[in-house]
This record gives C-alpha cells, sequence and structure tokens, in this order.
C-alpha cells in the first residue's frame, strides 16, 4: 500500500494526480502546512527537509515530487517513455519545471504576498522570470500537444501543478493560447480531476503530523 | 561526435565531469556568458531558454545540465543505478539539487553581489535557506560516503557542480565535517579535475556564440 503525505499544494497535487492517472490505490496522509506540521519533529524524522509530499511505499521513504513521479512511472512502465528523444524531453521539462518554473513561480508568490516588507527588485525579478518561463512554454506548445511531444507524460503532471496554483505568483494563461488549450486539456482528464478533489479535502479534514 | 555548449558555470562543469568520468570525446563550444552570448540569436536557436550548457549527439539537442546527466549516465550504463531504491535516491538528489540548492545558491549570490540595490529580506531568504541545504547535505553524509549512497552517481556530480562556485554566494564548508570529506573526496578524482581544467581554459579562449 502507498501512503502519501500532501497537502492541497502544487508538489502534492502533482503525485496524486500520477497515482490517479496509473490506477495505483493510495492513502493520503493530510499534513497541514497552514499549521505548520510540516516542521514537527515525527514529521521531519520522515522528510528532515520538511516539505511536503513525502511517498512511502513498501518501506521507501522517497521526498521531492518529481523524483516521485519518476518512480510511479517506472514501477508501471507509464507516463515516461522507455527511450530515444521522448524520453530525454521528459526529463528536459521535469528539470525546466523543478528548477525554472517552480522556483520563479514560489518566490513570485512570496514576495507578492508573504515579504514583512516590499523588495520591489525581487519581487520584478521573480515575476518576470515566472512570465518568461510561461512565454516558453506557450512556444513550445505550439508544436505539439503535450510538454515534452505527442504523448501525456510526467512532465504534464509537473508543470499542471504550479499552473493549477497560478493564482498564488498572481500570473494568468491570457494572451497565451497554447498554454490555455493544454491546461484546459489537461484539468479535463478525469484522473486529473479526482486528484484534486481529493488533496482539496485536505483542507477540511482533521490533521495530524506523521 | 558530443558538442557540448558551455562556459565555466557550475551548470557547465557538471556535464564535462560526466563525460570525463565515462570516458567519452566531445568537443567544448564555448558561449561566453560575460558577452551574453548565451541570449545571440543563433543560441536560441539552440536553446530558446537562453542558458548553458547544451548537449547536441548525433542530432539530438538537449538542455537542462541534470537532463544531460541522465541521458549520458543511461546511454552508457553507468553512474546511475538501473533499479530499486538507489536509483530512486538518485533522482531525489537530482531535483533537491534542482529545485532547492540550486536556486537558493543562484539567488543568494544574485542579492549579495549583483542586485541593484540592496533587497535585505531576499538576501537573508536565500543566503538562510541555503545554508540549511547544506546543513541537510551534511546531515545525509553522515550516514554514507556518497550523497545518494555507497556508490559515486551523478547526484554527486549535480551538487558537486555548485559547491565547486560556493563563492558566488558567499558559502563555505566550515563546520560541515561530512560535505567537507564529500567535496574533497569528489575534487580529488581525476576526471573532475580534467573536466575543471577544460572548461576553466574557456575563460581564455575566442568565443562565437553558436
Amino acid at each position: 500500500m502507498i501512503d502519501i503525505y500532501a497537502f492541497a499544494t502544487p508538489n502534492s497535487v502533482k503525485v496524486t494526480i500520477a497515482l490517479e492517472e496509473l490506477g495505483l490505490a493510495y492513502t493520503l496522509k493530510p499534513v497541514d502546512i497552514r499549521k505548520g506540521e510540516q516542521k514537527d519533529a515525527a514529521y521531519l524524522a520522515l522528510n528532515p527537509n520538511g516539505k511536503v509530499p513525502v511517498l512511502v511505499d513498501d518501506g521507501l521513504v522517497l521526498t521531492e515530487s518529481a523524483a516521485i513521479l519518476i518512480y510511479l512511472a517506472e514501477k508501471t512502465g507509464k507516463l515516461l517513455p522507455r527511450d530515444g528523444e521522448a524520453r530525454a524531453r521528459v526529463f528536459e521539462q521535469l528539470f525546466f519545471h523543478a528548477s525554472g518554473l517552480s522556483p520563479a513561480f514560489g518566490n513570485a508568490g512570496f514576495f507578492k504576498r508573504s515579504s514583512p516588507e516590499p523588495q520591489p527588485i525581487a519581487e520584478a525579478r521573480f515575476t518576470t522570470e515566472a512570465e518568461r518561463i510561461l512565454s516558453l512554454l506557450d512556444g513550445k506548445l505550439a508544436g505539439h500537444p503535450f510538454i515534452a511531444g505527442d504523448a501525456f507524460t510526467i512532465a504534464d503532471i509537473a508543470h499542471f501543478g504550479w499552473l493549477w496554483r497560478r493564482q498564488f505568483p498572481g500570473l494568468t494563461l491570457e494572451n497565451r493560447p497554447n498554454l490555455s488549450r493544454w491546461y484546459d486539456t489537461v484539468a479535463g482528464r478525469l484522473a486529473v480531476q479526482r486528484a484534486i478533489t481529493r488533496v482539496e479535502a485536505l483542507l477540511e479534514a482533521p490533521t495530524s503530523a506523521a
């Protein structure tokens, strides 16, 4: 049985989308980051980095949402091409997401909403970078239906996680027709809708640290 | 023949280290980021994201240093365990590097050295995060010799790239004995020394954009 420690966050929803797409059974263990539960001692024993999500599968405790996506894809032989350029393109996009989109979105949101004092250069730096990344994705999606090529893969799932939460950094899909079309296609998948419903239910559930 | 578009940067050296470790022949194509050559039209045609490094191998054009590391490891069957927990740990560390260490180091350096005006909250945010990450790595390396377990892998290569350039964000390895021991071990490998010599030579070489 697979346990997922998670909350209604961009990185958490990626993992639940993959599990729903793959038809794997799992139990969600809520970690309420509004209460700081990801910094509780019991949770830090599971993930010293103090972040969600964490996967526990038959004794394996694995952190980092994209590493979990690869683990689940290789476990099932789905959502990640086995070789060739198609496989390389998935990894390319997973790292473009992890090193580019994700920190730009997260920091743009922080400096817009959470910084104790305005930091205008920092806010502009990350907002400009996030907009640049959205334009690159829109250009990429002009050439093929999904982000790494012709097939839906874990690269789409990774990007979808943060685009689903684009209101946090104050971003929109306006004037990005290819990205909008892609977003609607992914959001329309039944597995994606099930995954979103499950993580959003965590906002109402009683929680425990680990 | 493999071409690598690169400069003497943290992400570039990762790829040359992997090539030297794997014994693969390659040609370095200098892209002088001091002159902004990574934003030239000819280079953007190769990588619209405007960053180094880029690998070109038999018609495949691949960006994102960690995706290139995985490509080279899977091409040769080396530096990345084939299955099990050992494989998952490498991906976990590659994404911890890409989403955690790399943006923290890069942004700490930017706000310390390059911001047009001081942004003290931003500088503290990224410096504190970089220090936290160094402590996590030190703790990880208390338990095993390399960052993803008992073997030297592409996860060590990824982390080494930025730790080699730790002066940019003003960080040190002081009071982190396990990380210091690991750094010296990796830096002492002959392939690593050859790779560093080759990318540092780019600082002196005549350059062209693409």
